[in-house]
C-alpha cells in the first residue's frame, strides 16, 4: 500500500498545497470518516462507461507512447540504448503470452486513455471525479502532480473495469476526504463471481510533514529541512491487491506514487515509487514467465539494469523474514527514484502502470474454468495467512499508515483478502506441488 | 504470548544457565528446527493421566494455600489487609457462578497438583517431561526458577486437561529444545469438537542478552550492565490462547512468565509477569462478570490494587490503535513485577495460574450447546481478523519473538485463530448485538 503520511495541514503547506488542491464538499470541516461517502451510484449517473480496446492495440499504443532514443541515465549511468520499435514489443508481449488464449484477451483487455483529449475528456473514464478539482487540473495540466494525478484514475479505471469483465461483478466506489487535505477513492468489489476481495485504491494527500517522518518516508532516509521542522508535501498514489477465490489464479499486488517535498529554502525534492508482483497459490512456470517478461519490457524501454535491479529490490522487500520465505513470485519494487529527470521517471512509471493488466488479466482469463480442490482451498487459505504476517509485520506503507492519526484505515487494510488460515506446524508433504510452491519461495529465482 | 528473548548462549552464561539446566536430547547440537519432536505417543506412556477433583474443592483448596496477613506492599504503598477466608472465597466463586451448571463444573474442573509430593511425583500429572531434567530441578526445588518451572508446567496440565475433558479431543504435544539454550513444551488441539484453535505453550529458555534486547524486556526500560554488553539471562513462562468453534463461546488468552537476568557485577535481577483476558465475540454480562469476579478474587488475596490497577493495565495493552478498540473485555494485566518480594509476587502470580481454569471452564460449559447462525460465525471470523491485526501489530511479545532469530515462529504464532475474516467497512448496524460489543470495545466498562 502506499506509504503516504496523513498529518495536519497549515497555512505553510500552502505553495504545495496548491500543487494539488483538492475539490472539497460540503462536509470539508467535518471528521474525517464522515467523508466517506457511497459512490457508486453516483459514478454511474456522472460518467458515461470507458471503451473497451483489444490487448493488441494497447500494446502497440503503449509503445507508440514511449520516447525511444537517447536517454540520460542518471544513477544507472549514461548510455545510448534504442526502445524496441512498436512491432517488436507486440511481439515480445504477444510472445510471452503465446500459450494464453488471444483472442479471448484480445476483446477483454481495454485500452488506457493517456494523456489523449482534454483533462475533462479523460476524467470521464474514470471510477469517480479525480480528488483534485477539474478545473485545478485542467488549470495545472503540465505540472507533475496533475500529469500523475491523471495516471494513477486511469491506472485504476482501466485496471478495474478489466477485472468487473471477467468478473461479472461491479466495483464499490467510496470516495473519501481527509480534512487534513487530500482525500481518495477506493474501488473494491468482495466476494464476486472470480474475485474474493478486489481492491484498488487512489489518494491524493497534502499537509505538513515532521522531518522525523520525511526521514521515513525515503528509503535512502535523506535528511530534509523543513520550516520550524515542518515539510509541506503532496503525495499520491494508485494501489491494489487482488484476491482471486481460485487457488489457481494468483494473487496480484501493484502500487505506483509520487511525493514532493518543499525544504525550507524553497527546494522542490520529489521522487517516485512503486512495482508490480504476483503471489501464486501454486507455481505455474508459464504465468511466472509472462508477468516477468511483461514488467521486463516495460523497463528495458528505460533502461537496461531497471528490471534486474528492481526485481532484486522485489524479491528483498517482499521478504517474511520470520517465515524465510518471500511472499509471493515477486515481480518489480523501487522507490525514491528520482533520476535522471523528473520526465524520464514519469515515462517509466507510466510504462509500468500500463502492464498492470497486461500482466495480470491473461493469467486470470487462463485459470478461469481451473477446477480445484478442498485441499487446494486450503493451501491458498494458509498462503492468505502468510500474506497477512507480511502486510501486518513487515509492509512499510500499512506500518506507517496504521500509525499515523487520521488514515483511512479501511483503504490500508484492503489488501488484507477476506478470508485466512493458520494451521499449526503446517508443511507440505515432500514432492507435492504444494511443497514446490514453498521451495521457490524459499529460493528466489530468475523467471525468465 | 510470552516475552522471551532467544539469543546465543556462551560460557559467561553458565551462571544463570545451571539456575534452569535443561535436559538436552541428543540432537543437542543440531539446527534448531530439528528438535521439534512429535511427543504424543511419548507422553501417554510416561504419564499416568492426572486426576480430576471437583470446583469446589479446588477453590478451597485454592484459599487455603493463600498468604493471609500482613503483606509488605512494596510500591503499592505499605498495609495492612485479611485475605478472606476459604469459605468467603468460595462463595464469592460460586456467587459469580450462580447461574452456571454447578454440578457440571464440580465433575469438570482438575485440581491443579501444587508444591506437593515430590518433584518427581507432580511430574507424572504434566503435559511431557519438564523442560529441565528433573534431577536438576530436585537438586534445585527451593530456587525460584525450579518452583516457576513446575508452576508453568502444572498450569498447562490442569489447563489442558480441562480442555479435552470439554472437548473430547487430545492435545498434540510438541516437545522442542533451541541450541543456545532451553526449549519448550507446545500443546496444540486444532479442529476439535469445540475448540477450533487451542495452544497452550511452556517455554524455558537463557542465554545471554544484550543491554538493548534487556531493556526491551522490561517495561520500565531499566538499564542494565552487562559485562561485555552481555547479560546472561533466564526466562520462562507458560501462554495459552483458546478460539472456540461456537461464537458463543469466547477466546481466552493468559501468561504468566519469569525472568532473571544477572548483571556485570553479579547482581540478579529478576521479575514477573503476566494476566489473563476474555475476548467475548458477543457481550455476555454475566459471563463477563464471572470471569472478572475471580480474577479480583485471585487479586485482592495479595493487594487491593492489584484487581483495579491490573484491571486497567490490560485494557490499556489490549488495544487496537488503529480501530480505536480494545481487543476483548479485558481482565488483568502486569509486567516488571518485582516488589514487595520474590515470594510474595510468586504466590501472587501463582494465584493468578490457578484461576485459569476456574475464570474459563464455566463459560465454556455454559456455552457449549448455544445454537448459531451462519451471521454469528461471520461476525465471530470478523473479530478472529481483529485478534490477528492486534497480534501481530502491537502484542509486544509477538514483535519481540518475530523480531529474535532462533526463535520458534511456530509457538509465537499459535496464538493466531485456524480462520479470520477482513470485509472491507463492515460495520455492525445501529442496535444490534454485534454493535453492541463494538460499543463495549470502544468504551472499555467495570464488569463488577
Amino acid at each position: 500500500m502506499t506509504s503516504i503520511a496523513l498529518c495536519t495541514i497549515n497555512s505553510s503547506a500552502r505553495s504545495i498545497a496548491r500543487l494539488c488542491q483538492v475539490s472539497r464538499s460540503a462536509h470539508g470541516t467535518a471528521d474525517f470518516h464522515s467523508f466517506v461517502v457511497r459512490y457508486s451510484t453516483l459514478r454511474k449517473c456522472a460518467f458515461l462507461p470507458g471503451g473497451k480496446w483489444s490487448f493488441i492495440r494497447a500494446a502497440t499504443r503503449q509503445m507508440s507512447q514511449a520516447s525511444p532514443g537517447r536517454i540520460s541515465l542518471g544513477r544507472y549511468g549514461k548510455g545510448v540504448f534504442l526502445a524496441a520499435g512498436a512491432a517488436a514489443v507486440t511481439g515480445v508481449l504477444t510472445a510471452g503470452v503465446s500459450h494464453f488464449q488471444r483472442a479471448e484477451m484480445a476483446t477483454k483487455i481495454p485500452r488506457i486513455e493517456e494523456e489523449e483529449g482534454t483533462i475533462r475528456e479523460r476524467c470521464k473514464s474514470f471510477m469517480s471525479l479525480p480528488v483534485t478539482d477539474i478545473k485545478v487540473l485542467e488549470q495545472r495540466k503540465d505540472a507533475m502532480s496533475a500529469r500523475m494525478e491523471m495516471l494513477i484514475m486511469e491506472t485504476q479505471a482501466a485496471f478495474c473495469r478489466a477485472l468487473e469483465e471477467v468478473d461479472g461483478g461491479s466495483f464499490m466506489v467510496d470516495r473519501w476526504s481527509r480534512k487534513e487535505g487530500g482525500g481518495g477513492i477506493s474501488c473494491v468489489m468482495q466476494d464476486g463471481k472470480v474475485f474474493e476481495k478486489a481492491g484498488v485504491n487512489v489518494s491524493v494527500v497534502f499537509g505538513n510533514l515532521t522531518e522525523e517522518a520525511a526521514k521515513q518516508m525515503r528509503s535512502r532516509g535523506k535528511v530534509l529541512k523543513g520550516k520550524d521542522g515542518k515539510l509541506p508535501f503532496c503525495a499520491m498514489g494508485v494501489s491494489s491487491v487482488i484476491h482471486p477465490k481460485n487457488p489457481h489464479i494468483p494473487t496480484v499486488h501493484f502500487n505506483y506514487r509520487y511525493f514532493e517535498i518543499e525544504e525550507a529554502d524553497g527546494t522542490k525534492q520529489w521522487w517516485f515509487g512503486g512495482g508490480t508482483d504476483l503471489t501464486p497459490v501454486y507455481v505455474d512456470l508459464e504465468d511466472a514467465a509472462h508477468f516477468h517478461k511483461t514488467l521486463k519490457e516495460a523497463c528495458d524501454k528505460h533502461h537496461p539494469k531497471y528490471y534486474p535491479d528492481f526485481k532484486k529490490w522485489c524479491d528483498n522487500y517482499f521478504y517474511i523474514r520470520h517465515r524465510g520465505e518471500t511472499r509471493g513470485i515477486g515481480g518489480i519494487f523501487f522507490d525514491d527514484l528520482d533520476s535522471p529527470n523528473q520526465e524520464e521517471v514519469f515515462n517509466f512509471v507510466k510504462s509500468c502502470a500500463k502492464t498492470v493488466v497486461p500482466c495480470y488479466l491473461p493469467i486470470v482469463n487462463k485459470h478461469l474454468n481451473d477446477s480445484f480442490t478442498p485441499e487446494e482451498k486450503d493451501w491458498q487459505q494458509v498462503r492468505r495467512g502468510r500474506y497477512v504476517e507480511f502486510n501486518l509485520v513487515y509492509d512499510r506503507g500499512v506500518k506507517f499508515g496504521l500509525a499515523t492519526p487520521g488514515s483511512r484505515i479501511e483503504s490500508i487494510l484492503m489488501s488484507l483478502p477476506l478470508t485466512a488460515r493458520w494451521e499449526y506446524m503446517h508443511e507440505p508433504t515432500k514432492g507435492t506441488k504444494e511443497a514446490k510452491m514453498l521451495e521457490v519461495l524459499r529460493n528466489p529465482k530468475e523467471w525468465i
